[in-house]
């Protein structure tokens, strides 16, 4: 009975603990942005206010026992300046967690902290702290504190009608990464190695957060970075797919690449997606061409709900599918 | 040989890990505290700073399958929360961040988050963020922000000769409860849930920083902290062991139970240890009796170096032990 009882127990699954925590917890007392942003605010006295974001790397699921320890913790490290980005932060400290196997050579803990440490000095930020725990996996968290503005600080929540949609870069980097591993296909330590290649966007966030009425970050891809803003909003987001600055191995697909331009949507890309106003575009655009980093106008916002993909004046429903960071792109 | 090549690598240690950041990375930039103190130190202006500290708890090492969620839960938010007190903080927000396998019940999760909620309010905090990421082995990481003064920031580099050493609370119940389980003892759900009751000693930590010159908890017990001190402040640490509070199953050691007696100093106690000026002990006894907290003197310091255990009018060297936070209390 007892074995019945809890295999009929409701299974995780990461959109309903959202759910569930936005209903049990919804806007934390001492946050401005709710749980699920992409960091949290907390007010440290006039308009400064300071962020907080997470993210864990397991072995086997976000990097391999092959992986270089450098690679894993500048990845960590960006992972987190990413969410910082996406609201417009000053990146200030990092604490990392590593969870070690009993026996493990102590040059990989260390290359952890030296590659954490230099990706987080690129942007000013300095590793200050952490835990180290004993786990039969491998495991990194980093947890990242920046400064932010109380006035400047686009969450998901505020997107507008007849904004436009703009996102830095190019879309579809993590999902084509992420695909040739889940095909099963042989792929080179180089291939699996794209998938810790990280760019988080700082500065071209710090400059988007002075006009974006909503942003968030496309570690999970630009489609459900697109469901996130919708829902969050309350409104209606329509991407453009011939608008989409395409990785140059998605630029035209046939037939035997329809999988892979379909996972360019889902792919961690860690970009940023922001909701601005139309007349604030010509000068994101000068602004982001000064850093070397393309700014596109992929899509609008309208009244309604839903987020939907335009091809060829026709509007699909965008399927939610993301790189689900609950998965493995291995499994 | 690569075989061999790999056996000869230096494995890891903690201590020498830590030993290896205060070289490589010595006091971080942005922070007032060096790595390896109990938070980091951000200053925020004025004479604020942002106080941060993070805590792993793997399953197999820090909780059992059959642990109650609520109670690791609580357990992850208190060990945060002790750290912060060490340093006179008072709690904000915490950070949780979740390892769970692929098909866990969606119960495990929300109960890990209600019961790290409930004990991080009952001082004031709440959980305002975190990251859920699938691993074959559970654990959660909490991460927790709190405010403290940058004048009131006892270092654990701060004790001074003819200091005398005060500690809250009781010595050995982590231990107690550590050696029950590592002596292979058949032990109960109970005695196994004893070693996740951390009653943190938050507003003890606010009245003890205002006067002390050294501070840190016990986490991994009074002898492992009192190394720590005396290594941090160049001073010789003398604890009396006359005069430990001990718990009540560690008073009259015979025996049968020396090598619990000893393991009382290995502990988690997750007391605090402070080393202050004789002349503020009644002050501090008084404000921590109307808390309901016994202050007991436990020691002195002195010039020199070491930790020692005076037992007789004899002094002997603590050895290095602590209930290591890299081993599990089972293995």
């Amino acid at each position: 009975m007892a074995r019945d009882a809890r295999r009929s127990e409701a299974v995780f699954s990461e959109r309903g603990f959202h759910d569930w925590l936005a209903r049990r917890l919804g806007r934390p007392k001492h946050s401005l942005l709710p749980l699920g942003d992409d960091t949290a605010a907390v007010r440290v006295g006039g308009r400064r206010v300071a962020l907080l974001t997470t993210d864990a790397f397991v072995e086997g699921t976000h990097f391999w026992k092959e992986s270089p320890p450098r690679a894993v913790g500048a990845a960590v490290a960006a992972a987190s300046l990413s969410d910082l980005a996406a609201k417009g932060g000053e990146p200030v400290g990092l604490l990392l967690d590593l969870l070690l196997p009993a026996r493990v050579a102590r040059a990989w803990p260390r290359n952890i902290v030296l590659g954490a440490e230099a990706e987080a000095a690129r942007f000013g930020a300095h590793v200050i702290g952490g835990d180290t725990k004993q786990s039969p996996i491998r495991s990194v968290v980093g947890t990242m504190l920046g400064w932010g503005e109380a006035s400047r600080l686009p969450a998901r929540s505020g997107a507008r009608p007849k904004d436009l949609l703009v996102t830095t870069g190019t879309v579809g980097r993590g999902g084509l990464a992420a695909a040739r591993l889940r095909g099963g296909q042989r792929t080179t330590e180089a291939e699996r190695h794209d998938l810790l290649r990280i760019q988080p966007r700082v500065r071209e966030g710090s400059l988007l957060a002075k006009v974006a009425h909503a942003m968030i970050d496309t570690s999970d891809g630009i489609a459900e970075a697109g469901h996130l803003l919708s829902e969050a909003s309350h409104c209606r987001l329509i991407l453009r797919a011939e608008s989409l600055p395409l990785e140059p191995g998605l630029r035209r697909p046939n037939r035997s690449e329809v999988a892979l331009w379909d996972a360019a949507f889902y792919g961690g890309d860690y970009e940023l997606l922001a909701s601005v106003a139309p007349s604030s575009v010509p000068q994101l655009r000068r602004g982001l061409a000064a850093l070397g980093t393309p700014l596109t106008v992929v899509g609008t916002v309208a009244r309604g709900r839903g987020a939907y993909l335009e091809v060829n004046g026709r509007l699909q429903p965008l399927p939610h599918a993301g790189w689900d960071p609950f998965g493995s792109p291995l499994g």
